[in-house]
């Protein structure tokens, strides 16, 4: 809206051509960001059905339940990550269908269901120890309302476990590696795959990894095109894109 | 196919149940990935127009030259990048029609055309240094089919001029943000727009900025949703990989 | 004291007009750096009630509740940072009076009113859990004699819960901005306010924040002019820094 | 302007009360930010005689004769930063006012006197490699409208040259220190002056002192209160916070 | 084997030519990458009794258990490393056997013996605090089948330490040196012996060694020939690496 | 030899059982360190053919005429690694048969043949530009006496190309790695061969390369066994070691 | 001892010359390394006192108990460092004249006095945080035999504390500073008195010091002449070098 | 002066016995420390014949001839490090005298012979290339008034080399090791000698060297006690470092 169409919208105010409260509803749909970007994001809620989302840690147990007593006057779906069973068993309280997840450390409450598209994203780690990632970024694409397949231990030491799987890998509309260590199952898969890729550093490994630096800087550096890279251990974030790109 | 699998199709060869072209095309189906790749890759040419790329940096003229030429034999479009003024000079007296972007230092030639989908990429930039890894990205994304609009020096210092090309941002499939020093254009964007934002840190800068980190720290560390990273300076893995969603 | 000072000082001595003990007295007064620098550190104090400060991080129960009382005899106010509960409780026992305030973790003894000037310090959040860094800023401030206004969660991946309160922000004489993860609300409000923006980078993430050096580097690559920084997690530098300004 | 008062404007100009072109004006001055932000911005520059800044490093010589060439277009002040002499003869030849400053590296363009304060800014090196640095401090605040005083080579390898010259440095409003190597200059002041100290680490040095990283941690890890720290050689940004507060 | 080789043999298969055994023999020699590593990986195992390896760390008691249980079901040689005393007594309750090493945190459960070659592998330490490095090396090089001799604590601060040993080191068929700090050992020991030498750093020591980084870049940097390096504290990688070059 | 075979040793002497000659040929034989290593060391390049090596970095055409002038006169191989053509042309002239390669940046003279062994040594590289380093490696290995197999450009951007040299990599004795950028290839190779795997990372690369650190990184925390690390771009020194176990 | 005089000494022996108790005495007195740095090292104890040293961190207390237990043969004085209350409980049972420094934690077992030279060694801490990396190496430097004077909390935030106590620290032989943050007085000092300065940097401070790699650097990096730097909190290796220098 | 000294002088002013212009130069020669430093600075030059030292780098050709042509009017010695030949060739136009060192990169100007103790310095270098570096410190020594020994190429890749030299190491007051790549020399000096050992990390390597980083961290963890560092490639700290040990 530039100056003519607000000039004209007021002079239809002014002749009774436009009402009070529609051009209200109009001013509203346009660069009113603070009122505006509220609105939307209630709006892009109610339809795609997005969680709200909690990130835990550093929060009080009291913050979390808090926080999530208001969520639940909003009837929205709930997903609470990085959150400690404590957490979980004081939220259960206030609302028992509440349910913890150990592995991905994510409290999830689900108000209704969500209409998922009929692609998959396809998860694959390394090891068994970056499923905790792995599954942060599936139980966050599940509540986001997508079919998620996980094919984890397939890191690069044994690459024909990797072989056995690409099918099924190569069938997903986006793929999420989550890898740490050398981090090089990112770039074997992105020469694989033609599909864009989700990398996820873990901080797997020791000595010299320097807490996920090491896959971090090589999943960056990849030689394969159509990767990006999140941070370092985040599973929401990878997860929460790949559900972006599969309902596009 | 395992061992009783393979015998059982070999007893039927032998039986004349299955004819040789038959288990000719069983066979190949299976894990014969060194063959099988090549195929895929060749198949995937042809259908999609996808380019042969040559990263030009750290070679010598001749050798541009030699792999443009083997190249040309194929037919397919050919992206050059990182590419120097010599190189495009020697490129150009075997082949007339290589096109050079000073900019992005670009090499481009088009053999034919490829299908355009509908939709768009946004390529948005804070500042004009930012512009050569913007147009690195734009030229990828161009010559891989896709149509392509360039946001340039929108940055945070003065957000009032990314607030007024929103609506064009917003309109694309997927978003590409290029910016150095902090980055924080990519968080504020990544809050502003519900696709996918690729983030290209660059080197613009100087001193703490050392060399693109601060803004590659600053875009992993993302609190907006929805951001994934590429390696600092990037634009041609940004184009590519935008290129991949904006087909999907 | 210059030269013409000291010649005078002398013939005055000469003279017998001033006698030698009182000579004495004058020149160490003098550049006698040693004691003047206390001196005047003791008239700063009286005049602006500045309050003893004392960081009790890594430092023993003991060793708190004796400098603590020591400084209770100078009858000047007390601020004590880093302080945990324990600390809190055996100063107490010295000095009822003594508040501690668990987010900041600080401890304050009150024993004179600051007259605080009618400007007021801004001190504004990326999101919850720079809570803490935000608080021991303020304490700091208020100790100090200013008026705050703390303005909490108004981080760039909304950023019109921002934009709502820019106005109260704009009012301010000095503005402190606590953020962790990529630090760019600090770069977004240099670009918004037209007062000198105090930047503490908090350690608030994981992974690729490296324990605060991601929103450390952003805040030192600000795009925006009039943004300067304190160390990560610097809540108390960034308060006394804001006071200084806000008194001038 | 919240929804009451939005509806009482509409309905003021639906009763004729308020006209369209105040009613245009009012919604002008509200959270329409994009407009809203350039009309302060211009409206600042008019007022207090802030200069057009562009920062040339990266830019081609073409690129900043341009900005400059519509920069005169609104009679400001300019002030080019990090410009190498090319740069200069090619803007002078479009504006023969222009004046270049070696050291700095600055081209600065001064279209109309800005009123000072009575204080001043006083920036101190510690050593002669620093002057660069320091100068562009000096350059910005000046075209800015401050008095600038600069104390050079007082570092603390021999501290007597610093207690020197204190009483002039206790005289500003702020002090700015450039300092390289291990930059305890900025600490040393900030403990001897009662004053906001803006600590610039340069890149002055060699081996460990890696780009300037050595005096960057000093400044930021300063035992003394009062001490911010802003990018590696950043003169420019000094010199427009100091200015920022010498206006307060 | 291209598509005519492949073609041929099928046509032989059907014409009896090539009975059906020949020809799955000659099919499982080719790329069958899939099932062919699996099944050198197992010829392996029983040539030259290779145990199975479990990375301990990050797994649950519960993990391990299963893990081993299921190696029990193959009567291979077992090596568990970095597990603790509490997974080890979850262990031995399934299999008494079992074999806890302190220093090492390794469990060992050995099923059969395996033939060793006449040479030996050195396993030479800097200080008494690498010996835990060194130890988890030994004990991998053991259960792969090779006669390890440890030399401790012989580091360069008392050199002649490592000169009264040095006809045993130099009696090896390779070398493992494991050493934290300034990593010097390694060095001096390529300088003295005639084989390859295996470097450890480890990250004994503290302050500037910044867990090891000091050792790691000393040894990387190494002066002398025939010296290379695996990760930090990662005793299982030389040890491992020891008795492939030990068994040539 | 301990302080009673010495005293024998001398008593013999006296006794005219050993006559001096022979004595003196005992004691050199012993822990003489100082003189004893050269011993050893000349006799290891007679035996073995070893050449001398000169690093040229650094050195000016003077120093390294000079130093090849002096290991001419005792007639063995040379092998200059790291020089200039330059250097070469001066070093022609007094050895009109050196030969100089230009991809390596080596000189070599060579005075006699060296007996080979019958295995090899397999160079492998990700990508063409890692070429110049795997060159060094080879001119190393082959005038240390090796045969020596170079397979390029087999990166796991396509991983096909590698398994189509599979293997002639696996019917190496010993395997060298150079690669770049993520440095996948080490961990790959090191899951498919039961050899060692010499990793040399290389600098190619740009952005968070950091100058060959990512691929330093990846290497270091290889998932795979038996892959060890030498310096980045250290084609000499992966070329001596993969030698020594070459000949072992 | 060349070829030459060994030839002679060996004929001498023959001719009965020299007997045979003499020439191993000789043959001793060279370079048998091995045996003479014990002998040295050996004598070099008795001569002056030295202790014997064990570092305890990462020892078990048994380990710390059994060498304690094999010096105390030797009769020598010990001295452990970083050691806890525990082992020194235990050591007390063996040796009950041990004493415990806590704020060191440091064990002494003096059996005989050290003659001490007439000279000090000065010992300055910037804050009182900084005390037992002081009293580490205070304790090493005096059960060395030396004086030592501590000075205390005169960091450059209130630079005048200094300057009461230069003389005393002008009169010493060799200066230790401990210092963290950033570590400023290590320069400050330099440029005051004309000894030696050993700087160690120690860890305390938080967020942007890096676990101490702040005060490193700046000491490192230090302006002033005479200044040397030792490992972060390393006030054992500070006392010793102090001592060797003291007693030059 | 002490409090005593002062009241004598007074009186003496009192009573006639001194005028004021002479107490005025008598106050002037007292701890009033910014005179006074300078003043005493001038008297250890005439004393001990310190030289006046200019670091270069960083200055134009010019600024360097004005300090010189100043220094030259106090007749002391003169330093210029890090000059390069074209300010050697313009120095020597006003001071034909001027010495200029190729290798150290050293301007000397000598006045005035300076007495010398009799003991010596010790610079030993790991490798030729680390010969600059060396250069710089003993010219420093020299300048200063030491007698200096320099031994070259002794690093511990062929150890038996320094073994040959360590009777003239051990005979020095103080010794200096320069050694790039791993600095390993430092600390093996370190546990021969009995001395103060000046470790000066050089920059010399490539790679993981990180410009000198790899020394810089193994010289300060360092397992030798007696050794301290100083910064990368600085010849001139550890020479006068070196000369102040060499002369208490």
């Amino acid at each position: 809206m530039n100056s003519n169409d607000l000039k004209f919208l007021l002079e239809s105010v002014k002749n009774g051509v436009v009402d009070i409260d529609e051009a209200m509803e109009n001013l509203a749909d346009l660069p009113f960001k603070d009122l505006g970007f509220a609105k939307i994001d209630n709006h892009r809620e109610l339809r795609v059905g997005y969680p709200e989302v909690i990130y835990c840690e550093g929060k009080t147990i009291d913050q979390v339940v808090k926080i999530i007593e208001f969520m639940l006057t909003k009837n929205s779906n709930i997903l609470g990550t990085r959150a400690n069973k404590e957490m979980y068993l004081a939220v259960k309280e206030i609302c028992p269908e509440a349910i913890y997840n150990d592995l991905s450390r994510t409290i999830v409450i689900k108000k209704h269901e969500i209409q998922k598209p009929d692609t998959y994203i396809a998860i694959v780690t390394a090891g068994t120890s970056d499923l905790p990632v792995a599954e942060e970024a599936s139980v966050t694409a599940e509540i986001l309302g997508n079919n998620v397949i996980t094919i984890s231990d397939v890191g690069v030491a044994g690459i024909h476990r990797l072989f056995d799987r690409l099918d099924i890998i190569r069938g997903a509309k986006v793929v999420i590696v989550a890898a740490g260590m050398e981090g090089a199952l990112a770039s074997v898969l992105g020469g694989l795959v033609d599909k864009p890729v989700i990398a996820v550093p873990t901080s797997i490994g020791y000595g010299a990894n320097f807490g996920g630096l090491s896959a971090l800087l090589a999943m960056l550096n990849s030689c394969a095109s159509g990767v990006s890279v999140v941070n370092i251990d985040n599973g929401f974030g990878a997860g929460y894109l790949a559900s972006m790109i599969n309902k596009l």
